[in-house]
């Protein structure tokens, strides 16, 4: 360890810890052809996956399931970890089993409280890259084509 | 005050507290045809505009410069200042003047070092809403087509 840049070993370490934190959050940026959206929401991190709920008719849930994409940001400014992930299903909330129960074991609400509007979206990361400031972008590649390099 | 729910007022109070905070960050979604970006970035808060700097070749510069909206997210995820912004200009960091000063003195990093590929984007919030957490999102609106609700 040199001038506090940690290890890709010690980067995927604390990048499991903030996605599979009790209350954990991400910034969830899509789009669509009006362009770029974002909003924050809670996560869900369950069997690699992250899991978001929402309402399947907002702008989110519709852009995400309409371009297949979405890229989310966890943790915070100063200690990012950056998800590129692909929509790997959507699951209506009344239809959940395990994902309902585990959803809200993490989070700090559950949504199958929250009207029949509401769906899972499970999204397989692609791409995962963690830093804190600038010092640490050279290494920050932790994930690619779905895989971990470490 | 009932419930913790802040007044428009306050929360006016608040954002602009948040926007001109030394080294404040904030999330930048943008898009593509390729789809959405994230990244985090320093800003400065200068005549009610949000300036960012960076490469003007990074992806994020040429998805703001070639769409000519962004959506920024500052704050915290339990505390938001969400802002959809209309691009106004483009400064070479070569000849930013006064701009180049404020930026340096409310950020924790000057770009006039960084390389001439770097620019200042200067952003005008359209719209901005500002709520901490789902109690809030009433009364979130605080400014709509470029002028504050109050």
């Amino acid at each position: 360890m040199s001038d506090g840049v940690r290890s890709r070993e010690r980067r995927k370490a604390d990048t499991l810890a903030i996605l599979a934190g009790r209350g954990a959050d991400v910034w969830v940026a899509s789009a669509s052809g009006d362009g770029p959206y974002l909003v924050p929401l809670s996560l869900a991190w369950i069997g690699e996956r992250v899991v978001l709920a929402l309402g399947g008719s907002s702008r989110t849930a519709r852009n995400i399931v309409e371009l297949g994409t979405a890229r989310l940001g966890a943790g915070h400014t100063r200690d990012v970890v950056m998800i590129d992930a692909v929509l790997e299903r959507s699951v209506p909330v009344g239809q959940a089993g395990e994902i309902g129960e585990r959803y809200a074991a993490q989070a700090d609400w559950d949504p199958r409280g929250a009207g029949d509007d509401y769906v899972y979206l499970v999204l397989r990361p692609d791409r995962i890259q963690a830093w804190r400031e600038a010092h640490e972008i050279a290494g920050r590649l932790l994930m690619r084509d779905g895989v971990w390099l470490v």
